[in-house]
C-alpha cells in the first residue's frame, strides 16, 4: 500500500510557506490506519518493548495503537499543566521562543525498553527533549518510529545513534 | 481484570475540589491498556463501525486504538486551528465560558456508522458537541464508549436515546 498517497498535503498551514502533512486523511481510511500501525509493530516486534512513549497530540493517535499492538504499555509526553502527577520536565528551543515537555516521574521504571512514536520528524527537536526525559528516569530508548519523515530538515543528525525507522519520507 | 483499580486518583487537580481521575496510570500497563480497548471493541465488534471519532487529546488515547482493532477509520475531534482542512464547528457553554471544537468537513460521509470513544464521561457537554458535528456531517452516530463514567455528573441525561457503554465508574 502506497501510504503516501493517503496523506493531504496543505499549503501554508499553520503558517505561509509550510506545506502541511495532514494525516487526517491516512487516520479516517480504516485500511491504511491498520496498514500503517502494522508496519511499525512489524519493525519493533522483535525489540521486547515494555514502553511506547508518545509525544501530545498527534503522537497519541500513532503511539496508543502501536502500544496496543505489542501488548506494552503506553506513556504520554505532555505540555506544561497537563499530568497530575509529579513530573520531569525538559526545556528546548525552537526556531522561535522555546518549548517544554513532561512526563510523570513515575512513568518508565529504570531499565525498561523504550520506543518514541510520533506522527513527524522534522526538526528533531521534540523527540530529542522525549529522549532526554526518558533516559532522565532511566529507561533504555530502543526505537524511534515516524509516520512522516522530512529529510530536508535533517532531524536524523540529531538522533544519531538511535535506530530510526519512518514510513513515509518527502 | 479490575480496570479502578489501574485509575489513579488525584485530588485538587487541576483545581481545588476536583478528585481527578488519572488513566495514566492504566495506559502504561500494557495488560491493562490491551484488557480496556478489547472490552470496548468487544461491545462495538458487531456494530460495523465504520469511523470512531475521538476529542482531543485523550479522547484520541483510547480511540485510535479502538479504531486500529475494528479495522474502522479514526477522525479526530480537535481545538480550534489545529485542523488544516475545511472544518465544520460547534460552540457550547460551559461551566464557565464556552469552548469550540472542530472536526474536518470531509471527515465522514452520509451514512458512516459512527462511534465515539472519549475517555471520560463528565457532564456529557463533549460528546454532545461531537455527536452535533458528526450528525452535520451526515454520519450515524451508533455508540458512545467511555473508559470512564462519573456517574453524579449525570451525563446521561444530555445522552438520552445513544447506546452508551464506560468501563469504570465513580
Amino acid at each position: 500500500m502506497d501510504l503516501k498517497k493517503c496523506v493531504r498535503v496543505i499549503e501554508d498551514f499553520p503558517k505561509e510557506g509550510i506545506s502541511f502533512k495532514d494525516i487526517t486523511t491516512l487516520l479516517k481510511d480504516g485500511k491504511a490506519l491498520k496498514y500503517a500501525i502494522d508496519q511499525i509493530v512489524e519493525d519493533l516486534k522483535d525489540k521486547n518493548i515494555d514502553i511506547v512513549v508518545g509525544p501530545e497530540a498527534r503522537g497519541f493517535l500513532v503511539g496508543t495503537p502501536v502500544a496496543y499492538a505489542l501488548e506494552a504499555g503506553f506513556v504520554p509526553v505532555r505540555k506544561p499543566g497537563k499530568l497530575p502527577g509529579e513530573v520531569e520536565r525538559f526545556e528546548y528551543d525552537l526556531e522561535y521562543g522555546s518549548n517544554i515537555l513532561e512526563i510523570h516521574k513515575d512513568a518508565i521504571k529504570p531499565g525498561q525498553r523504550v520506543a518514541i512514536v510520533d506522527d513527524l520528524l522534522a526538526t528533531g527537536g521534540t523527540t530529542e527533549a522525549a529522549i532526554k526525559l526518558i533516559e532522565n528516569l532511566g529507561g533504555e530508548v530502543v526505537s524511534l518510529q515516524f509516520l512522516i519523515e522530512l529529510e530536508d530538515l535533517n532531524g536524523k543528525a540529531k538522533l544519531e545513534g538511535y535506530h530510526i525507522n519512518s514510513l513515509i519520507k518527502y
